[in-house]
């Protein structure tokens, strides 16, 4: 039988720090062209492998092999069924089911596209989803996909958008002893921050998942001298919006909440915008599997890489195994149940005998998601 | 006939920037020591010289021989009866004028004491003035100090203190898409900075002269990372006292206006703290001198050195030619008749003759200062 979480331990074993993926690319690489039924492309640091038997669908299974820096952890640690180390939970649990999938459904009941990408859990110029995106677009299309995030087996719906907006006010320099001969642009962050503290935030439900939207500084700067009454300050304002909404409305958004506030020698300049993903679980495919098995279905707040899916049109959720607020701590682990019950719902979607025969898979039973 | 004006101008034409004033010194130095009547005491570049006729009475003037770096008027350039260039202003007619007194008053009414010294312009623990007290406080004594600041021959009386402090501000981080999971330190400046900017000032007059206190964010700081929702926020205050306050009442002043906004958790830290000087402008010497050449007088809202000698119990005043809203400018300039004016209430205060006789003294009739 074989043994998806001793394969989660030997992937951790493998450091795959950001930029540094190399070793573990190759490895993973090595295996997937020992395996006929796999046509594998490698752009960069990055692996697609996909079966090519003309099934009517075709699921993408997507996921970073980098890992935040180790913290004390970077020697994979087993304790009964838990597995510790750095990337244990974000996301070799995640990779180490699709490596199964990928090697051993041998006829699955739709095509399938398995992605191993880097650096993801740096700056989004980086990201090497991005790199094959660009080199080969073609190699991503599918009708769904899911990314094996760290959820701990609960489906994270399409996830919001996250703007970034660089507001410079403005006044005019003056002796601090004589601030009335000038204006202090520091003062002038006062009622926005108090504004910023008070947003009410929209909490749209969107294919029964709550979405729940954010706005709020990120930092602020200002100040010349101790002598000098500051002429300007700055502060970066963060927006995450959700999927009902496209960035120029969000955009439109933060300017609407900023109006009473700015004066027209002031700056405003979008630093960073990312478009929202739609839910996407009442795709058949999802809906299908998430009924299936009882699947915890909630709203994903953050952004993540089913954006870049969603953006050429592959409805995406994230769907992993591991407890994504242990992740990038020095506590990272995850769980032998908690990779296998992903693996098997993998297993079923793809219509292949699971990785254990322990925990038989539920049949519909026409519950509803939670 | 002596000229103070084409004194001004020599010493324009040696450059002395802080912490590059040596030339100018050996200058001023080589000149006082060869004037017999005058005892001269170097410390680094800090000169003192002084009568010493056993008169009841001390006079000290004093002044500061650095500039601010040129600023594209390195050249001292005369124009009529103006001249500019760096320093014409801030202060080498002040210097001229004492220069001129120091060589040619071999028989004043009062004890001399000349303090020319280095680095006025930059950080305080690097005055000149401050190492000469350090070193001989005793050179330093007198009944009254007079400081030839630019004040375009009106006398600015004493000075405010000057409080800063940084306060920290504290939160707890999340997500930026979960905010409600943390606390943003930076929305907590929102009202704090909202108090500061409508802060109702006091306006206390003392001797006939009115103060105007400040308090005035000087600065901000605060941010993680794009992706963080900030737990800690700076911002430094400034705080400007009239003389009817301690530095310990200033800084209980600061307290209460910030008690609001501040928990324990808090930090408040005291950064720079230098005491207010009184008026003096009721002592006989300086009161006499501006009844008799119906001077105006007003308050000194910024620091100046008087405070250093206020705190040696020197009643001490700012008085010089030139306009010192001019200095720290490209426009820097002086005119012919401010130094010669100021020249001849110095020459009448030591009871010698003026530097130039077409501008008699006038008598005393009695008017009030305004």
């Amino acid at each position: 039988m074989r043994d998806v979480f001793a394969l989660t331990a030997e992937l951790v074993g493998v450091p795959s720090p950001s930029y540094a993926e190399g070793p573990l690319v190759d490895l993973i690489e090595a295996r997937l062209r020992a395996a006929p039924h796999l046509e594998v492309t490698r752009i960069g640091d990055n692996l697609v492998a996909r079966t090519n038997l003309g099934r009517r669908q075709r699921v993408v299974l997507a996921g970073h092999t980098d890992t935040v820096p180790a913290n004390g952890n970077e020697v994979p640690r087993i304790e009964g069924d838990w597995l510790g180390g750095v990337g244990s939970a974000d996301m070799k649990g995640g990779l180490a089911v699709m490596l199964d999938a990928a090697l051993h459904a041998t006829e699955p009941v739709h095509d399938c596209t398995y992605v191993f990408y880097a650096r993801e859990e740096v700056a989004s110029a980086d990201s090497g989803l991005a790199e094959v995106l660009d080199a080969r677009p073609d190699l991503l299309v599918g009708d769904i996909a899911i990314l094996g995030e760290p959820t701990d087996g609960a489906i994270e719906a399409g996830c919001q958008g996250s703007l970034r907006v660089r507001v410079t006010l403005r006044g005019a320099r003056a002796h601090p002893a004589r601030p009335w001969m000038g204006r202090n642009a520091v003062h002038r962050l006062g009622p926005l921050l108090t504004q910023l503290a008070v947003y009410q935030s929209r909490r749209p439900v969107l294919s029964g998942c709550e979405y729940r939207e954010s706005m709020l500084a990120l930092s602020v700067e200002g100040g010349v001298a101790g002598n000098v009454v500051p002429d300007e300050a700055t502060i970066v304002i963060g927006h995450r919006f959700a999927p009902d909404r496209t960035p120029e409305q969000a955009v439109e958004e933060v300017q609407r909440v900023l109006s009473e506030h700015l004066e027209p020698d002031d700056g405003f300049e979008v630093v960073d915008l990312a478009a929202a993903a739609p839910p996407a679980v009442d795709h058949p495919l999802l809906a299908g599997m998430i009924q299936r098995h009882h699947l915890e279905v909630r709203a994903k707040l953050g952004w993540t890489d089913v954006a870049r899916f969603s953006a050429i049109g592959v409805p995406a959720v994230n769907f992993g195994p591991g407890d994504a607020t242990l992740a990038h701590t020095a506590e990272e682990r995850v769980s032998r149940g908690s990779v296998e019950r992903v693996g098997e719902v993998i297993a079923d979607l793809l219509g292949t005998p699971a990785t254990s025969p322990s925990d038989p898979m539920d049949g519909s039973d026409g519950s509803t998601r939670s």
